[in-house]
């Protein structure tokens, strides 16, 4: 046994997270893609049939009530809610990351007022929040600037009404530093706009802490709440009086049932909600999210950086020096938690990397993605990987 | 056996859809909720069963290509286009159906342009539609006008940017005339967006054929696509390459995978989609719209009549006079697929019909609705529902 399997096999025996791997469906294949699409959680098929089958199929309507499906979004955002350092009552689950992107800006817009009239977006931003960053802009007569996050500081003012930002950068995964952008953002008396996607269930985020405004995320990655399953936003709860929606559809409305013709909002988080929720999907989440029951974020950071750190230290040994070139910051207070690898052949490698039983993705034009999920990787695996893209990259 | 029974009788004997109700899970309940949610198709808990455990369960993210995930929006849109006269191409399927009114009032504002600055809404409308298009009309510097559909063809003029209508109303179950007023709006020049979700599924609706410019629906009623199933945006195929959508989420770009900063909108109907399609709602959608096979749109109307007409008899020879008043429109071209009774304890009636077996639904303030789904209500069922209506009326 090499060095490094060694190492690994220590490592895993004494990992504390080691059990909850037991929680979900996996294989022999090495699976780093739980930061595009997280692993099947083992309890999520029997809920889901059951939400089909006895819910739908037998209770119909009745469910509304009866299962609880009126009041998902906001039970599952308080669900949602401690992995992200939030209190209860300040997170909708709902819509795609994109629509709740929307919401947030063009509220953030509204709340700042007095003549502010630039949103600023991370320029290095996942391309949807940038094309809607755009329409937010466009639609509140704003003036859109595109700027990397560490020059964001730099360029605030009177002017700006909003700031756009990733915590984690999906390409390279390097994290941004939440607590003092926001602080600057704050200081300039703009509202701070988090995008969550590459962060939640992988480290802190101290939503509340920060004093962070609104935010959004996915729920398929780190969450591992199946393929697009809903997303979320958070308001913060002094803002919530204020939270003036783009999209008011009739599950905001104070009085939903009332069927009046006038809109009266909702008050708290479920102002953020838009239509009729999408209950399969939802509720799918909801069972995934049972697998955080005793699991600590921290003790999930903790092991992401320990895996990230021994991935990006059996690629040293085991590839060719020069052969690729690790995009992720070695620092920890930097790192997310995935390493991006940029070589010119990305989009082969990935290729005959998956076809070896190791799961990444590409990420164009030279970007192979390697997320680590605490939950469910381990350090054997992340060896394997290295050890397999060293052959790729050999062959 | 009364004389309505005996009728109901022939009447399910010569019913050539009769078969249909086979493919959905039923019990002895008269389940006229349909038009709320619709019942379960028998092979939808497989096929959701074979999305989770396979396609999530084993190959997780290789499923965005090889189980057609990626693609599911517009081929279910495909799927639906002929339920509504629809041509392939010009539907796509997601969000809910308030996010869809948003895009398409915005768009049919800045299709119409040239100094068009008024939205006419149905002031009749299920309270939604009003709630976004006071938001699309604030966001595009128009007004918002209420009418009753009826009085819409007079206040159309040269300031008219669009007019958005349902083409069933959800409280009394009237139909309205799409092609007239359809015909109005053009000639005022402004763009025409109706709401299907009470009639497509329930009646021929005929977009291509009328000149529709855009509209929207649900699934979840007489499409029958579970609890909160994505809903639809329909895009007239000359105005798709003029489609400006104000949710420009990467869905909908040229090269979504490009990871490009600048957005360049994707040919067609795609055009209308926004963030990452929500796969489990959406496959069970797919599954549920098979039910579908082989049954015309025209029938379904003609037993959707025969059903109403059955039930308003029946209703007539069995409650007192004066107990109850049907908001429904005798007239067959006034009426959509369902029954709306009016009576002042509408709430308390419907709580003790659903005690005894027979499930519609209860509509502030006092209307008591009954959705007649050709697929799976039958005659028997019709004049058991009116007995039993009878019978708490009475008590």
């Amino acid at each position: 046994m090499s060095e490094p399997a060694e190492r690994a096999r220590e490592l895993d025996c004494a990992d504390e997270l080691a059990p909850v791997r037991g929680r979900f469906v996996l294989d022999d294949v090495v699976y780093l893609d739980g930061n595009s699409l997280g692993a099947l959680p083992s309890n999520v098929p029997g809920r889901v049939e059951d939400v089909v089958r006895r819910q739908w199929g037998e209770l119909r309507i009745r469910s509304w009530e009866e299962s609880g499906w009126w009041t998902a979004p906001e039970r599952i955002g308080d669900r949602i809610a401690p992995l992200v350092g939030a209190g209860a009552g300040r997170i909708v689950a709902g819509d795609s990351t994109s629509v709740n992107v929307f919401k947030a800006l063009v509220a953030a817009v509204r709340m700042a007022g007095g003549g502010r009239d630039e949103i600023v977006v991370d320029a290095t931003t996942f391309p949807t929040d940038g094309y809607i960053a755009e329409s937010a802009a466009r639609m509140t007569g704003c003036t859109l600037r595109p700027v990397p996050p560490a020059q964001v500081p730099g360029v605030l003012g009177e002017r700006t009404a909003a700031v756009l930002l990733n915590h984690v950068d999906y390409r390279t995964g390097r994290l941004h530093d939440l607590p003092s952008l926001t602080a600057a953002v704050h200081e300039a008396g703009a509202l701070a706009v988090w995008d969550l996607c590459h962060s939640a269930g992988a480290l802190p985020v101290g939503l509340d802490e920060h004093g962070v405004d609104l935010a959004v995320g996915c729920t398929y990655k780190y969450l591992n709440g199946g393929p697009g399953s809903p997303a979320y936003l958070y308001v913060r709860s002094d803002l919530q009086p204020r939270f003036d929606s783009p999209l008011p559809g009739w599950n905001s409305h104070a009085e939903p049932f009332g069927m009046r013709q006038d809109y009266a909002p909702a008050a708290g988080a479920l102002r953020g909600r838009v239509g009729t929720p999408d209950i399969l999907s939802m509720l799918a989440l909801e069972a995934a999210l049972e697998v955080w029951d005793g699991v600590s974020i921290e003790a999930v950071r903790a092991k992401s950086l320990a895996l990230t750190d021994f991935f990006l230290e059996c690629v040293e040994q085991y590839v060719p020096p020069g052969r690729v070139e690790s995009l992720t910051p070695a620092a920890h207070a930097e790192r997310g938690s995935q390493v991006a690898l940029r070589c010119d052949d990305a989009g082969d490698v990935m290729k005959r990397l998956i076809a070896e039983g190791v799961v990444g993705d590409f990420r164009a034009p030279d970007v192979l993605r390697f997320g680590f999920t605490p939950l469910y990787v381990g350090f054997a695996d992340t060896e394997r990987a290295a050890r397999v893209l060293a052959r790729v990259l050999a062959g």
